[in-house]
C-alpha cells in the first residue's frame, strides 16, 4: 500500500508575508484556488496578527472568509492572541496555529516575549478555540538555531514542543526559520522531540538559505515524520540574509516524495502551473528547480 | 576520529565547459589556485576533448601544463581517446577520467559510439595510461535517467561500472547527469553497483536539475559513499532544460558534510570566496545558497 505523507502548504501566509511585494487579495484567493485544484489539503491561509506589524496580511479576513465554505479542507490561519482569534472566529475559521520559537532571544525580538510569556498567553487561545470546536496547530521556530543566540538548546526545543502539545496543538511544526541545520542534526532534533511528543503529531517545515532543506526534509521523512510544510515556488524570503532564498519549494518536495513512492494527492502539474502563476503576478524569480526544469 | 570525505572538484570541467560563457585561460588558472588554497586535494582540471567538440576546452594544455609540478594533489583531466591521452601526457598529467554512460541513447548522442564501443575505446587509453603510471578515474553518466530513452535500467548501470572498474579505473563516479533522480532511488543505485564494485571505489555525481542533488548526496553518503564531486558555485548549467541548474554547488555540499561531522580538508570561508570570485568574473549568478547566504 502507497504510504501517504500530507504537504502544508505556507506559501500563501509564510510565503506572500515575507516577499518584499504587497499582493493583491484578489492575487492571493486566486492563489490558493489553484492550490486547491492542485489537490492539496492543507494550506495555510492568512495571519490574524496585528495589521499595524505585518501590512501584508491585513486583508486576513477578506482571504479566510471566501474560503469558510470549504470545511472539506484544512485551511489554518496564524493567530497571535485572543484579539486575533475573535477576528479569525468571524470569518468562520476552523482551524488556527499558533507560534513561539525555541529561542528565547528570537522571541523576544520577534513577539515581545519570552517564550514561557507566550505559552502563557497561549492558555486562553487554545481553551476558547477548543470551547468553538477548532483545530490548533502549534508552530516552533529556531529549532536548529537562532540568529541572535546561535545554538539552541535541544532540551529547549522538546520543552516548549511538549508544552504545545500538552496545551492542545494536535500537530507541532518544527522549523528550522533561518535554514542553519543540516540532515543529522535535523533527524537527531526530531527524534529527541518524538521522544516526548507522538511522531504522528510531528510535521517539519525547513527554509531553504543554504540548500539543506530538502536533504533535511529526507532525512526526517526517512525518520517516519508524515507531514511536511512547504511553500509554492519557494515563496518568502529570508529577512536575515541578502538574496538568501526562504521556504522549501513545495514542488521540489512534491517530486522527491512521488519519486520516493509516496502519495502526497497533488498534482505536480497544477502545483508547478500555481506557482509560475503567483512568480508571474509578483514579479518574482521561481525559487523551484522542479517548476524551472519543468517544460513549459 | 573524525571520518573523512574527499570531494572531487568538477567546476573548472565539467563546470566551465557547460558554461555559456567562454573563459579565459587566465582567469581558470586563477579558480583553480583559489581551489587549491581553499584546500581541495582533488580538482577536475579541463578535457583534453577535441576542441572542434568543446570549444571551452581548447586551452586544455595550457591549463594542465600549469599544474604539473603539483604532484602533491589529485589533477585528474577528462580524456576520450588516445588521442586525447597523448596530449594529456604531454601536458605533464599525472591522473585521467574516461567517461561513458548507461544509457546507449545518450552514449550514441554525446560521444557517437555504442556503450560497448566506448568501452573497447578505453581499452588501449587504460593500457597505456596504466604503462605510464597515470591513475584513471571512469565516469558513468545518465545512471538514474536519460533525456533521450528515459528509464535506464540498473542493470546496465552496473554492469558499466563494473566493466571499468575491471578494465582498471581506481574509481567509478556514478552521475545523475540530469538531476532527475529522488534519495531513495539513488541510494538503491549505489547499492546495486556496490554489490558488484567495492562501496571504496565510488563516487557520486548528482546534477541539481530539480532540487534533488543535496539530499541525493546525503542518502548516498549515509549509505557509506565517501568521495563526492561537486562544482563550486554550482557552475555547470543543464543543456536539456533552460534556465535549470547544473552540477551541485561544493560549497553547499561541504557544508552538509561540515554540519554532519565529516572531515572534508576544505575551509568553507575560502570556498565561497573562489566561488564569488568566478561567479564575478563570467557574470553569473552564484549558485550556491551557502555562498548567497554567507557574510560578505
Amino acid at each position: 500500500m502507497t504510504e501517504t505523507i500530507r504537504i502544508v502548504e505556507v506559501g500563501p501566509r509564510d510565503g506572500l508575508q515575507n516577499e518584499a511585494t504587497q499582493v493583491a487579495t484578489a492575487t492571493k484567493i486566486a492563489l490558493i484556488e489553484q492550490l486547491i485544484e492542485a489537490g492539496h489539503s492543507t494550506i495555510e491561509l492568512t495571519s490574524f496578527v496585528s495589521p499595524k506589524w505585518v501590512p501584508q496580511m491585513a486583508d486576513a479576513a477578506d482571504v479566510a472568509t471566501r474560503f469558510r465554505e470549504r470545511t472539506d479542507l484544512r485551511l489554518p490561519v496564524l493567530v497571535p492572541n485572543l484579539q486575533g482569534l475573535e477576528r479569525a472566529l468571524e470569518s468562520g475559521v476552523r482551524e488556527i496555529a499558533v507560534f513561539t520559537a525555541a529561542s528565547d532571544a528570537f522571541n523576544r525580538r520577534n513577539t515581545n516575549a519570552t517564550i514561557d510569556e507566550s505559552l502563557n498567553r497561549f492558555v486562553p487561545v487554545l481553551e476558547r478555540a477548543k470551547s468553538d470546536g477548532l483545530r490548533v496547530r502549534g508552530y516552533v521556530s529556531t529549532v536548529l538555531g537562532c540568529p541572535y543566540q546561535g545554538e539552541v538548546p535541544l532540551a529547549e526545543v522538546v520543552r516548549v514542543s511538549k508544552a504545545l502539545h500538552r496545551m492542545g496543538c494536535y500537530e507541532i511544526s518544527l522549523g528550522d526559520t533561518i535554514g542553519i541545520g543540516t540532515p543529522r542534526k535535523a533527524r537527531g532534533m526530531l527524534r529527541a522531540v518524538a521522544d516526548e511528543v507522538p511522531l504522528s503529531a510531528l510535521a517539519v517545515h525547513f527554509h531553504d538559505t543554504r540548500g539543506q532543506a530538502l536533504a533535511n526534509v529526507f532525512a526526517c521523512v526517512e525518520a517516519g515524520v508524515r507531514v511536511v510544510d512547504a511553500s509554492v515556488a519557494g515563496l518568502g524570503g529570508c529577512p536575515y540574509a541578502q538574496g538568501a532564498s526562504g521556504n522549501v519549494a513545495t514542488e521540489d518536495v512534491v517530486y522527491a516524495l512521488h519519486g520516493m513512492g509516496f502519495n502526497t494527492g497533488i498534482d505536480l502539474s497544477r502545483l508547478v502551473a500555481a506557482g509560475r502563476f503567483i512568480c508571474h503576478a509578483i514579479e518574482r524569480r521561481n525559487g523551484s528547480k522542479v517548476a524551472l526544469a519543468w517544460p513549459s
